[in-house]
């Protein structure tokens, strides 16, 4: 039997799973975490005492303080007795105590699929109408999940079809990885639309349209992703822009994606968020009883950012709900909920250890020129961007993602600090 | 554009996907929900005034008392001010202080990665250490999940290749949907073997066999699933058995896959549990280097039935580390956490509608014989068992599922329900 190959190994294993193994950026992050232990035990002469996330948009990470009113409404439903705590403001137990009479037995420890898969959604649905100044919404078209990753990954498995060709995703480049795991999971195809960096990376008909002609010499393509406001870049569509791009989808038969998960970080004046949903309807019956639209949002990434919790929705526009009972059972999220983790954790007695006990090193081998750039201004000021390679970028440019939520007072030093590496970095390397 | 076929339909999906439609059981689950809801609003002259839900090991739902403990500390991770609170226990305070000052910025919000991928899996390892007696268990080969579902998903999908023949998995019957599901998605083909209800539903290795080698016939088994205790039917494999089993498995090559959530619920004198993983380094090195295993536990099954946190781990034994970063941001649930819906609930304003506002109705057609008792018994008595046909079942044999979850003051009005139910029905039908 010794001689026998293993059914789970790199070799034998999933070449389709193979492939969505961990992007570089988590060899990144792995070395970030390192860093802030090393940091944390004292240093050994870096020029710098603690990691600025600048890379994600966990506030937590940085110390920004959470959402006081989610706190304790949620500390409430997990512990109903603080119902009777006098430190709790009256507003909070009214809260709590609605939700409370809403879930099984008076606590959220149960599968609570009612509430989950009713009285969530029927709220989601007056949120989005008022959003979308009246514009119904029903609550049988709506999935409450635990973030967006799986809600993604989900549609892509829904559409994928084979024969005769591979099913095509149109998908804007740069855009987050999970869109690239999602395919390969799906054994779906990437037409990617580059978007227009010359112009603050704004959507372009025209290339859109020449993507998708080039896609169908070598696939089916039948779903257009748009990332609005734009995952890494922040650029945020216009309203005709949106029209523009739903007489597109309608004229090509393509079923309209839109994540709209940054919907809530919309700066600078001028500057709008239009829900395609609301765009859709306003352009009348002509599109808004014939085209499909899937939108999704999560709470995880806006103002609150509560990541850890990673709540969020999808909602389906001119799809059969019967489709809909395909994906009750499988929209969830790409990581365990903090929560569920924690019972984990206090079931294991030991204190937490202060060592990390897996001490692997990042393999500096094959680095894109951005990756180092990010890895070499972590190790030497502590500062931690995303590289651009994380979320496509067109050939021979390179980019870093920067997400501005250090301390007010901190965020100076960390700009100068990036200014300053970046004039020596270029200054070596170049 | 209006003749096109849409993208998303019946007709158009996956059909892989259309294949893991909701099981019959949601459908008898909608219909005691419905029931639950005109019961609370006065119910119609029906000879029970509560459903009583013995299908499922929801505690929460039959209003049992979650654990004070574990809701406590909960509570103040959620919102740490708690730690100033007079009335919660000093235990509770220091533990909570424990977990809060392991994650980032003392807050469970953020993403916490290190926690979930480092400090929680160093637990989870010194618990299994202690479960088996001090056999090693490496963090580095242990990954916390939201719940089984999903590792289960995940590992099919890990393992699936499809050349020259597609992969085979030999399942136990009766057995979860989820396995099924989980087996149409990966595109592998179920190997059945049945449990021998003559023997207390034992695992009979013959019967094994001889399902191996007819799956052999038309595709390529890899993997074997145990799931010890058995869940539907709570039988407790023994020594002996898991020993003939490991045995099996290194004789086929076979991957073992242990399904061992329900190991915290062995009843009755002369049963113990066993964990794969003892019993496999206590056959020594011939076994303990070369069997590969993975294992699978979830707290959420288990006495403190906090399902709706869906709390769990999965740990590889003889599996290179490097295929689990192919696993590691796919391992999720298949319910989104109920603390992530409360979030979303918080932000959306108005309370708890009394009506549910779908109202679909069960259609009779086609109804397994089980279901159709199990259908007819809720609605004249309020008892809602779990369906056999939801597990599997040998051919011509019918099964329900009862679970004791009710009160201990009303569960012998449930028992003489379904025996004169039983009754009633086999004098109408037979």
């Amino acid at each position: 039997m010794q001689s026998r190959k293993k059914v789970m190994s790199l070799e034998s294993m999933n070449p389709m799973v193979k492939e969505t193994k961990l992007p570089i950026a988590d060899h990144l992050a792995q070395r970030a975490e390192e860093l802030q232990q090393d940091l944390k035990q004292g240093g050994k002469g870096r020029p710098y005492s603690e990691i600025m996330k600048c890379h994600t948009g966990d506030i937590c990470s940085m110390g920004q303080k959470p959402n006081t009113f989610i706190q304790q409404v949620a500390a409430i439903c997990a512990y109903p007795e603080l119902l009777k705590s006098a430190s709790m403001p009256e507003d909070v137990k009214q809260r709590a105590q609605g939700i409370l009479q809403g879930v099984d037995g008076f606590s959220i420890g149960g599968y609570n699929l009612r509430y989950i898969d009713y009285s969530v959604p029927e709220k989601i649905a007056k949120f989005i109408e008022r959003r979308d100044g009246g514009i119904p919404s029903n609550p049988r078209n709506i999935i409450g999940c635990h973030g967006v990753n799986l809600c993604i990954m989900n549609v892509m498995d829904l559409v994928t079809t084979k024969e005769p060709l591979k099913t095509g995703v149109l998908v804007p480049v740069p855009h987050c990885p999970v869109y690239t795991n999602a395919l390969v999971l799906a054994d779906a195809i990437k037409v990617p639309y580059q978007l227009d960096e010359g112009n603050d990376w704004a959507l372009n008909l025209q290339e859109l349209r020449q993507a998708l002609q080039e896609g169908r010499k070598h696939c089916n393509p039948k779903i257009l992703c748009i990332i609005n406001p734009s995952n890494p870049t922040g650029q945020v569509q216009s309203r005709k822009c949106i029209e523009d791009v739903i007489r597109f989808a309608a004229e090509e038969g393509l079923l309209l994606f839109a994540d709209e998960v940054l919907q809530d970080l919309v700066f600078g004046a001028g500057y709008n968020f239009h829900s395609f949903k609301k765009v859709l309807f306003e352009m009348g019956p002509k599109y808004s009883s014939t085209v499909q639209l899937i939108s999704c949002f999560s709470f995880s990434q806006g103002f609150i950012g509560e990541n850890g919790l990673s709540a969020g929705y999808i909602e389906y526009v001119n799809i059969d709900p019967l489709v809909m009972d395909c994906t009750v059972n499988k929209v969830t999220s790409g990581h365990p909920s903090v929560l569920g983790q924690i019972v984990v954790d206090i079931l294991m007695t030991p204190p937490l250890p202060k060592d990390p006990s897996y001490h692997s090193f990042m393999e500096e081998q094959g680095m894109e020129p951005d990756v180092f750039f990010c890895y070499k201004l972590l190790e030497e000021t502590g500062v931690f961007l995303a590289a651009g390679s994380t979320f496509g970028q067109d050939e021979g440019t390179y980019h870093f993602r920067l997400t501005l939520l250090p301390p007010k007072e901190k965020l100076k030093s960390v700009l100068q600090s990036i200014r300053d590496f970046q004039k020596k970095f270029f200054e070596e390397y170049s």
